[in-house]
């Protein structure tokens, strides 16, 4: 019944992240064409109830068409191919995190064609939107905005309408520095509390069901206590978004002394060589900084996800 | 049939948390006798279930003994009181704030009556008491949290063991420290956003319900959008447990530098005369420090607790 | 006897800093020819000696040519204008603080005349230069660096070469980096001195006199004393230099913890709306978040120069 | 001729920096007797006229007795051994390093005696000392500023009186914390200069001649060039004094940023065992956070001194 309401959709990305948000659209009973790059990523999609196109030009004649991909390289050149085709969207929802001026000159080669455009980042990761807890932040027009909602909800648990433009890439930001000002502090007060003779599972364990605790800080509680930093976001990605946000900052001339402090903690953590684990990895040089060699406390705990 | 198993209790402090608390576990169906300085303000616990104690030494016959009252001035002249009389109680459980000292020193005296002693301060203010998303932490002996633990579940949703003696008041204070941190942090964001063009409410209100959001950041979001400042927290009070914090990172060696630039923005605030709101007024301060001038947006918005 | 050695000079420039350099050449005994935008500013430099030119071209025809105006885009028009002519130094000194881009990019222009290029910031303001104590720093060929140290000599106490191409404008930044630092932390601690019960002016004789005290912290004393804040250097300046050094701590992969703060407390400034007077004003934000409204001292203190 | 009007000095306390100092005062014609620990210490003084006692009593009746130890301790103690005897010195002066508190007792503990007390730490070390270049914070009663004053003049190259009890304390604190501000800010920007491609030792050269040039940039100015780190001042020692004055700012309620992150980048410092060397390490952990691995220049560099 449902489905016969949504629109057919296009799907660009089969990446760890898109895979996993293309195959909720699916199982919520859009119709929905796939295309990536290397195709057998996105082939599990069918089990699902999704196609699998063989070009990236068979999307053309979806009503809505989203682009979940890595870099703004990467959007701008399969945008430039879909357009290539003689069918075209009506809208477009980005997805991927770029930045202001990537989304800005999207805006025009969508505006050229006429096609509707919503920049519509995410916060939260592949197993956070498994569970069903993406959350999106949205700008463009309005109309494109409620377009986009009915299918923004099978993906996800909220999307959120910020204004016109590029606004929901600088709220995206925003995030992501908060995100990063965040761990540095769980660091800090999950090494103090160590030294002081709390186990981290204990300790976090408090901290997650307080008023303090988030998803994320849920999510990041494995890597915290079993010292398992398996890449979710690097590093040299973390230091990029506190840049952007610093940027930010000077232009608008708002003064960021925590994005600050813990952007130079970032660079110092790459500059002592822990670039290739995730950005949790704050924790570990937090506690070389305060003379303690951390061990796995191997301790099961859950990560409020599965 | 639950009543049954519960242990009488007596109920120290009826003050805006206390009373909460002390409804909660009435109405969950434990026998609670109460005692306040000011006799009134414990009065309306009785359509709960509650019995109010005309003397403090009442309460001492009771098997179960919590106190949450002010300052450790206030906490060491109730347990004094109550210990000055014939009968003991066989567990006191001490939620108040007070400083590791000021617990070990209560621990001294009980001990001195072989009482045993759960120290178990809490996360949330009188709003999330009264929407049951209280927690506990608690350290003492495991037989004492064994023993509270069904009480607890009854004031709030959830409690943790972090180990002997006075963790628990160390986890406290880290909590406290994150915090700020976590306030200022929202302030620079929330700032940053709005220059750029996004209402505070609009952006909050992604960030609520991103992998960000807490309980936390939810039952702030009125205070940010619409510049109510009545006081949850003062700032000197959130000062004095930032320096908790610092000075517990000396005493154990761990450098604390989000938690130290946040403790001199909040002496800058108090220095600049904010003293008598709320420690939400960073935000007032980071506005000033932007070149902006803000104004309550006046939009409804939830707290996430009502 | 000396002059005779002494190469014929063109002297670009003759604001506040220029004019005294210039002065200082002629003085010296240099034949010194100059132009500026607004002929009588530099008219009473006849008085030392120096030619004053109707047009810049007349300059083109000098061995050697300095250049002091404000902006890189102040430079660029000047040097244009010179390259203009028939005629062409041997070599250029540009001496304005200019971004490391704005001074290549000169090297470039100078190069396809086959022009040699000294870019040669310095140190100090126009009382230091007045007092003989400016100080050099210089990058681009070593020959140039030799053929130019006469004339050096002549203006100032110093004059230090670090390299090849652009090097002294990173140097300059370095220079103004420690300086916006070095001012924030002199705020800090004479305002703690003084709410201790020491007068600044006492305070500042002690550590101007001290191991740490530098013709910069003796210079700046009657401003901390006597709260004379007429501008030497604006906060939007020192902020520009600030941005400057950190932009270059992102390229070099270098953290800069205090420098990332000073910038930040600089913002500050600047968005409370202190913008027009010195960026010594950092002791009167200093003060207010420290609860101090400070006044005048009225107590003569030097400032080392005269 | 001035030797007549040179009151008799007592020393108390022969290590690096008192046997220089009292080495200055024999030097400069006053009649001192020395007393030291280990009394071999003091005999080479005898050299330069000074005479060495046996005992410290023996030290009560000089007029003047100056004390030169390391600790409050051993202030403590060899100040009660002298009140012991039943001669006692009209003035004391007191030139180490210790708190407030101390300094306070000692007063107490003197002015019981009748005995007046002169508080008057110093700015520089040994190398200092004997290049004429030391300076005195004095405070207490003017009248006993004035008698030390001829003594102080042969010993340094200035002393200033800042006013009554231990407010020089405080000051030498506020010195102590700008040297290790200055400390780290140097450590950045010569970091970022050497990544740059500016030799440390070019970019000091430079840095010392500027106005932002001091005593202590120049004699640290050998150890940033050639990684000579034997200790001057160690970690622990510098963060005591930081500490010290972030106490200070606590109670007098003024904010430190920047002393606070240094603070921070002390401890991390000590953290990750760099603790026997000298504070200024403080460069190698800013190069090792900016992934670089420094070299010794092996530069002949003078220290401004000698």
């Amino acid at each position: 019944m449902r489905t016969r309401k949504l629109p057919p959709v296009g799907w660009i990305g089969a990446g760890r992240m898109g895979f996993e948000m293309a195959a909720r659209l699916a199982k919520g009973g859009a119709d929905v064409l796939v295309w990536n790059r290397t195709r057998e990523k996105a082939a599990p999609l069918q089990k699902h109830g999704a196609k699998v196109a063989d070009q990236l030009t068979d999307l053309a004649s979806r009503e809505i068409v989203f682009c979940m991909v890595s870099t703004w390289k990467d959007v701008k050149e399969v945008v430039q191919k879909l357009l290539a085709s003689n069918e075209k969207p009506k809208l477009l929802i980005e997805c991927s995190s770029i930045s202001l001026e990537g989304s800005a000159e999207l805006r025009q080669l969508l505006d050229a064609k006429k096609i509707q455009y919503l920049a519509a980042p995410v916060s939260g990761n592949a197993k956070v939107i498994k569970a069903g807890k993406l959350s999106f932040v949205c700008s463009g027009p309005k109309k494109a905005y409620e377009r986009a909602r009915p299918l923004l909800n099978l993906i996800g648990i909220n999307s959120s309408y910020v204004g016109e433009g590029e606004l929901s890439r600088i709220v995206k930001i925003c995030h992501n520095v908060f995100l990063g000002v965040v761990t540095q502090s769980l660091a800090e007060i999950t090494v103090l509390a160590q030294k002081a003779g709390v186990p981290r599972h204990a300790f976090l364990d408090f901290l997650n069901q307080s008023v303090m605790g988030s998803t994320f800080s849920r999510y990041k509680t494995p890597a915290f206590v079993n010292l398992d930093f398996k890449v979710t976001f690097t590093p040299h990605l973390l230091r990029k978004d506190m840049d952007l946000g610093l940027d930010a900052g000077r232009r608008f001339e708002v003064p960021m002394p925590l994005a600050a402090a813990t952007r130079d903690l970032i660079q110092s953590m790459i500059g002592q060589g822990w670039t290739e684990q995730d950005f949790a990895t704050l924790l570990l040089q937090q506690a070389e900084a305060s003379g303690l060699k951390l061990k796995p406390e191997n301790v099961e705990v859950g990560d409020g996800l599965s």
